[in-house]
């Protein structure tokens, strides 16, 4: 069986944790290389308990570095912050690397949108067209031969599933689209803030960066490329006391009559051939929990008739599908692997 | 000091639970009759230990009966579900007995769209008409005066609180309303069911009813009269892993250009008289848990110039503000006293 | 590779939907026949949508017999309650089935103290010596050769496993054993029950059962084997507001003074071939998310010198190690399966 | 009415946050200064966005001085952590007013213990002996004539209250005490950190700081004072996952033959004047939402004939009566008001 050796740049984080628990299973791809600028000289298991008595858990984290990455890995997640990510990268890439982002630093074609969105001068916008939206429903084919990967981000990858279809098909309004989307906690990240203390999530709810999510463009992007127009939607952003999870609820307005049925057809053959959608049958919801830990972007999909609209629900596990997961789907593809290879993971219930 | 008996039918749940603790500390209202039919012959600390110690621990709970309650009471409290909580009002309605209905029996004033949402065929039609739609903001003069008051529904009350002041002015589209909105699991009751199981909503979130939720014609009724003409809307429910609360996400179209310090300064307006609604400044957002326990209603404004839509996110407490403390307030104006009586909670933070 | 067939009688539960979710990736055993009363008929999907799309989805659930169930499965895995369970498995084991029986009613060897802990009268006491208790590490090679394997139970799996090493050496005295075991909401089962509602254990936590948990006499039972002694325990019990998982803090006296890293290697070398058992070094404590979804036990070892006190901290997943998992583990026993076959899972972190 | 000016010293934090919901309701003590050096100069609803709306919304913070407190205040409550609180109360102590100390600095009466077990050498041993603990069961009359109360911390108030009666009477073995408590997230404190951060403490649990915690020696302290010998205890800690609560369960050896019912009786009549402590009568166990929010600490008692032994349960509001609430008990006491004027809260459910 082909192996493959893999560096994880950034290794401490929900993602960097995430990439170990799914890697620890992959019968294809060895985590070989951990890389972490403040936790180098430990083990991984002295970071993370929860590897201890599993191969993965005695590998040494090192100081980042692309020439070692590159001289002894075949490719390379990076894990590190936005901004960070980019300079990174560009070495990777330069060296011939291969490599998914897993930060926002190449999902935007644009680099006028990228800079407004993120405050930030991009340092290599060369690299913007040539990385590839790692989206594998939408390009997976252009993920295989692709040397920079940019991962999705976690709402984008559950909206724009939502949205593609209906896109796709002319079936709804293309200004007229609201994205209600509420998250779990994990996807603020590991690093120490007052807002995302236990005593600050628990048993409350609260929206947050209403109309200014950095993934808006990200979703415009890509649905305006499956509608064939530019599109300006409403994205705006909940956060969910829950560890992991995203749940899109989706206001669109039909352009025709149609029947549940049909809707649920259409959606049904435009995923035929992506193991990972699971479009559920009229008069079932997705839930979070039900895509728990699992590669699964579940669909629902709803007509009130009353409005005229189709209500879209879309839900997948922000950490799993929606960061480390979908970057590992990448790598398959990158690496000449199907798709699904150690990915195919069951729910956690409960 | 003025006192009132009141009585509270239906004890044992949720909205119960809640009007024991807001009477337990009330100055004016003593509660001195609680029925079960199931929990006849206990105390009170039997069903509620937290009751323990506290005066209205030792209450014994007893039968329910129209003309007992009338005999006893100044004022009944019903907290038995809708279907059975009708034929109650209406015997204490015939007795001259004030009355708040917490079921939503008397809330809509046609009984057709009752019997339509709630499939059953209303056997007191002809109190429809007689019954006041409780919310003080909206209906204060009318419920000091009323006999039989239908307590609103809690997704209702964030709801119409919400659009109010927007629809009132014109400042939106009347055709073009969608209501994200999210509750906590006290919201689906007491009564055991495996939809309701610690394991069933922990950890996860999910959308439920959509489209069909009985709230909506009680939303439309009220904002119908707000806007001066038939509005339908698209209102959508979630269910949080969370004891208590309720946000409100509602997505509007502007119809003319407006600063957010213009539309604070409308809100602010709208609501100088009210005490219980605390429209925030331009940039704050409220969070379930800043009105934990409490009557506030939080109302946040965000203009999404992008999309040209106004964005209004609405947080109560569904049990306070969104049921039995509502019934107290309304209780109060009936009373002759003072709207805030009782009520002056500060949250419970964290 | 050599595949087997096995049955599920009860897959409506929390340790049956467990079963699904392992089943669903074992490369060695298929589940073939999935049985309920109350839902057969129906596909697993019907009933547990999280398994939609996957191979398992579409498997009918029929009513369970016990002649269909020898037809054509190698193995049969009861999920049904205690009590209900003893008539199944004497069938089974009466046609010569393989059987791992998750409930109780096999699980103790006397047949006055199931009696005087369950409140029946076991009707198949001659079975009692037959079964084997399904404890990898202490009876592994019993295990092997069983036909009727007694899955123990979750808390007993946590208790027993941390006291065994502390007792076979004598490092403890065996008169003054106090386990304060708090376990995650999925032990009270999937049965609708107000005291399980999401509303009665977030945010909150109490003890339960005290001094009379069923657990008791099994824990008893295997613990004196391991001493050589008849031990009685004070275990006590606490329902924690988490999904999965079981920490049970359990304080005894030292016989004799010794260090910390004596004691390590003590447990560690207890446990030197039982790669589901993880002894943590000296100053690491278990989690219950370190384990989560796994087959580890992880144990952790705290000397107190100001009590001569030795606690013993010990976690697992009440579903996966606890029951489901461990069931399959006696399974690739019983098979002639490696221990670990299938079962190889990483935590699932956060 | 006589009305008595407070302030409150480092009002940022969980307890600073609960003595604004405290005062917020007081009938008899304004809080009328509030000092963060962090936040000097926003108003308190800038801090706190819950307090919109209420008067004490728009007190202005200041910065910490001794004299100007002194200059407009009739007591002080300390809420700045221990270390420095220890010259603030000194100063406050020179300059006359009536201080109550929530931190540790005062609690402990040898400064050994106190340099000992904090890692501080303390720099006014002359206090130690000055300041009153301040629990209002065991020391109310030391407390009304007290100028500086040190406020017990969270775990020993749960602990001590459970143990007293018991160890006042010689009913149980002064030589095998073991706590087992379990602390909701907010006993940590608001400032960020990973441990504490929501993923990090949802669904999981685990124990922190074993036979090291620094409430130890001020439960020893306190319970050797009640038992007329030096005591040593097995203290150990665990961290739940919910906001507020503590539940300590506490096993004992009896030293005689006794019924629940003469336990039971034998605690009511220890703390038959004491308002705040509710006895449970046999088979009834507390939970800390039954005592969420308020002041009670609930002591359930269960004889374990088998083992012979005595659990104590003790639940309480960690924030609450384990701190702010019990500080403004203190406070009432040295003003010469009633213990419970401003108290008497109705436990929020759920």
């Amino acid at each position: 069986m082909t192996r493959f050796s893999a560096a994880v740049a950034g290794v401490t984080g929900y993602t960097g944790m995430e990439l170990c628990r799914i890697l620890a299973g992959h019968p294809n791809i060895d985590l070989t290389l951990a890389t972490s600028r403040t936790e180098a000289g430990k083990q991984l298991q002295d970071v993370y308990p929860f590897l201890r008595g599993l191969p993965l858990g005695s590998l040494a984290i090192t100081a980042p570095s692309a020439e070692t990455i590159k001289d002894s890995c075949d490719l390379a997640f990076l894990a590190v912050p936005h901004g960070a990510a980019m300079d990174l990268a560009a070495a990777l890439y330069d060296l011939g690397l291969k490599t998914v982002d897993l930060s926002a630093d190449f999902r935007l074609h644009d680099k006028k949108t990228y800079d407004a969105w993120y405050a930030l001068d991009h340092r290599h916008p060369e690299l913007l067209a040539q990385a590839v939206y790692g989206l594998p429903e939408l390009h997976g084919e252009r993920i295989k031969s692709a040397r920079l990967v940019a991962n999705p981000g976690c709402y984008p990858t559950s909206a724009i599933l939502g949205l593609a279809p209906a896109l796709a098909s002319g079936l709804v309004h293309t200004g007229d689209i609201v994205i209600d989307a509420k998250s779990g906690a994990s996807g603020a990240g590991r690093k120490p803030a007052q807002a995302t203390l236990f005593c600050e999530v628990s048993d409350t709810f609260r929206a947050y960066n209403l109309t200014k999510h950095r993934h808006t463009p990200e979703i415009e992007q890509e649905i305006s490329l499956v509608a064939g127009e530019a599109l300006t939607v409403s994205f705006n952003t909940h956060l969910l006391p829950i560890n992991r999870g995203i749940l899109s609820t989706i206001y669109t307005r039909l352009t025709r009559t149609i029947s549940p049925e049909r809707v649920h057809e259409l959606y049904e053959n435009f995923y035929k051939d992506s193991p990972f959608v699971r479009v559920l049958p009229p008069g079932c919801l997705p839930e979070t929990r039900h895509v728990r830990a699992t590669m699964f972007c579940d669909i629902g999909l709803c007509l009130d008739a009353r409005t005229n609209r189709l209500l879209i629900l879309s839900a997948i596990d922000n950490l799993c599908r929606g960061a480390s997961g979908q970057a590992v789907a990448c790598a398959n593809l990158m690496l000449g692997l199907p798709l699904t290879t150690g990915l195919n993971f069951a729910p956690l219930m409960p």
